[in-house]
């Protein structure tokens, strides 16, 4: 999901956050209220439950020039219920994204439609008289770029998660440590 | 995440909402606000883009007793950016989530755990000298089920998107249409 905002196209960056956060009623809630009310830019948003279950991850992409992503950062450590936050930086994670796509598709047309999925390592899911789902995962851009191939394709829904991601390897584990 | 919440146990029941929102700045701090103003239990939620760039999916999984589900439901339908919500149902539906699950394994335990990721579909993603990173898709329980499974391991990190879900089928497909 986007917000508007006035910043200069050409300086604007991604940024991915890891959030731990105490699984409190209303955290959601002000993470998101912080976004909103400073008009940041928000463009995925994920969360669920860690190994401890007082706590829970939010992993959130945020858009903005270096000086605005630096201001979220530090409001989102501001936060009672944060309890670490950090980048996860494009050349040490990894981001995976889940989509459900709902496309029409008469029988003659099914083949083709299968074997697109097939080559993206993709899984029909269902399929019914007029038309299958198909599940995907991926990083964002795997799966946009799987939307636009099949845009021939009428296509009727999609869900997506956002993306969820880790750093890579075992170190620089955060030990969920409520203060 | 969990709200606490003083409702009876056995009345307890969960459904999943697809929600059709305009794609504005702070809908989704309205609609986490909503469940976290009337202490509603909020499990899961998901947002991502649709087909049409001005409207947004979200797909909510809240419990509660079917008094409170009823008034979820209406309360959401009453805010402004909600374009259509409706209940996808067990039966009718497919629900998909994404985990990442970073665990410690050295070079001898990795067999074993590659083996039980196989068994579940799960795919490796990241390999380092200590551990391993699996990406794993499908329901809920499926997820759980895995970590379950894996527990006699060490689970350093769990990256969990939540559920997306879509209803089987091409029937009662919802056009986003603004009002």
């Amino acid at each position: 999901m986007k917000t508007v905002q006035n910043y200069n196209e050409v300086d604007m960056k991604r940024k991915v956050f890891q959030i731990l956060v105490e699984n409190t009623s209303g955290v959601l809630s002000r993470i998101s209220g912080l976004f909103s009310r400073r008009g940041y830019s928000i463009e995925s948003i994920t969360c669920g439950d860690t190994a401890d279950k007082a706590v829970s991850r939010v992993t959130i992409v945020a858009s903005g020039d270096d000086e605005i992503l630096d201001q979220i950062e530090k409001q989102l450590a501001k936060l009672v219920d944060v309890v670490d936050i950090r980048e996860l930086k494009p050349d040490e994670s990894v981001y995976r994204e889940l989509a459900l796509i709902k496309v029409k598709a008469e029988t003659s047309e099914r083949v083709g439609l299968i074997t697109l999925a097939n080559t993206f390592r993709a899984n029909v899911i269902d399929v019914s008289n007029h038309g299958v789902i198909v599940e995907i995962t991926g990083n964002s851009g795997k799966i946009n770029a799987f939307i636009d191939l099949i845009s021939g394709y009428e296509i009727l829904e999609i869900a997506r998660t956002g993306i969820a991601g880790l750093r890579r390897g075992t170190d620089g584990v955060v030990s969920p440590k409520i203060r």
